[in-house]
């Protein structure tokens, strides 16, 4: 099979739930700028999740980009990572509405460990159809980024119960991580 | 007629069922686990219905894999089978809200039988298409699958009046049944 | 310009369109039957909106088909018509809720009365890029589907005053009149 | 990498930004033209939103047209383009509840400015890889339609303050602007 609809299908669903993050954000009653206070958290959740989805449709992208087949595994593993990306806009509700606090930061950490995970197993699934010498079996041998952001997730869902601004700061610098460009990655790619 | 439009359409309402379902899991106004227990049976009926559409999704992908050309009858076959599916986020609702009492689990069960005779029914009108010889004519001669789930739902909507958990578990046995590749489809495709 | 982006942007809000509406039909709180009962008008409304749209992405398709490039009056006459299309959901949703009370009706036939419009305008715009004498051009020449159907919108927005059902009726005689496939259309463009 | 999984996720992300901003549109309870009233600002609002999505999408489509390939670079301008138009309906939805008060007018300007900004961002990364003597980068070389716009918004945000119709007003200039079709683009494109 083709990878054009598993492409497309998943564009459909990451651009769904990029958007629909935003819907959480209710336009306040009042006209003042007082008025947009309490929708701060809320919003500032929205900026750190549109971040994460945009880095994982980058890397989906990066990652269909070096392959032209899939099969019933791969289809299967994509439907999974993006069922673990599905709940993000229910994560990042739920921090925003409780300005942070502990247990729905661990729970947010706990969904992006999951969705990483699930990111692995994608990959895992795309090297056994194209081979461990292949191109994508290549550059994905030493994921070391992945490895390192499922370690510091760990690290920020104990984190939140502790001091949990800092959890929310450790999330911030795993997307951070990944926003800056990979050169190897695009080296090989391109 | 080419295929490129019709599976890109349904490519974008089957994408957008998958996510508006997470949209009925509101984000508790608590910020502890024990707020987030009354959203545990929507939860599950979410990751029900999830694995449902994404079935329906990968049906659909081999369906027009196999096939390059559509007529008026086949894009009306298909935009049936999307009003059905399109139904589940409400059942998916209804039972999710009322812990699966007898009706909602009943009328889900429905849904599930006419989502499952509107493939019935495209599969039919592309073999009218494509030739009962064809590759695709081949594969859904013996449709054993597809009627073995058609009477298990049946099944499944009488048994929700009487232990309706039973009825729950009936759909989730036809759930894995779709999960578990079927190597004679992928052969013949491949 | 090609007409693949002004296809795949079309196929998405139509796609959006046709599911929205879905979700103006809330689950009810109780469990039985009856709670379903004042769900049946949206139901109903749903149904006919859901074939409406329907046949504008049948029509759509079967439009773009026929030509391979647009310019930029195309694309806003394509804009015109996904925004009286948007505007279904509000009017299924006024309707559906009213139980089809005259005012809701008349201007549900309003918009699909505008929508028909600028299916004209559309087409008017593309038979300008590719002539009169072209494929697209000659189908559309003596377009009596489209005029019969922009008559009876009118007369339903009147009757809808006088008898309120039957101008539901007429919608949804054009309707089964743009189901039933026109064999001269299909056989020109094939 | 190639520009198709740019665009249909732009495609996918744009259809649903102009499409949920509808959804704001709650069908009023009473069944008379009287019960429309209060719905008529939020009504207006969408037309300007829709109108301004629409001519994102059409200089996107411009834009994506006259290149081949993407960077990473160009994907997270892309992204921030998407994530400023992502708080359209937002912003819509404060100033057509408050009819048109101050701050949610110069709100909405700001995100306009914001999203200005971004395509010019996006123009830049675009022309760094196509180089200042492309197609592209001849075209965008006198960007005199972009700087007006940014220099009429930051206008129009001041203004909202003095006199807030006027600053509506603006944003409508700005907004006809840029229907009116740029001949010099539309040439050097084809």
């Amino acid at each position: 099979m083709k990878t054009g609809r598993t492409e497309a299908f998943s564009d459909g669903v990451l651009a769904i739930i990029i958007t629909i993050m935003v819907l959480e954000m209710k336009a306040p009653d009042g006209a003042s700028f007082n008025n947009l206070k309490p929708s701060l958290p809320v919003f500032l959740t929205y900026v750190l999740s549109f971040v994460y989805v945009g880095i994982y449709w980058n890397n989906h992208h990066h990652l269909f980009q070096a392959i032209s087949n899939v099969n019933g595994k791969v289809l299967w593993a994509n439907l999974n990572l993006l069922f673990w990306l599905s709940l993000f806009p229910f994560t990042t509700s739920w921090m925003g509405k409780n300005h942070f606090e502990s247990t729905p930061t661990a729970l947010y950490g706990c969904i992006l460990f999951l969705a990483a995970l699930a990111f692995k197993i994608l990959v895992y699934c795309v090297i056994k159809i194209e081979g461990a010498n292949s191109k994508i079996g290549i550059i994905y041998k030493s994921d070391k980024r992945v490895n390192i952001s499922i370690a510091l997730y760990l690290a920020g869902i104990g984190i939140s119960y502790i001091y949990t601004l800092l959890a929310v700061f450790i999330y911030l610098i795993v997307a951070i991580l990944w926003i800056i460009p990979d050169k190897r990655i695009e080296k090989s790619i391109h």
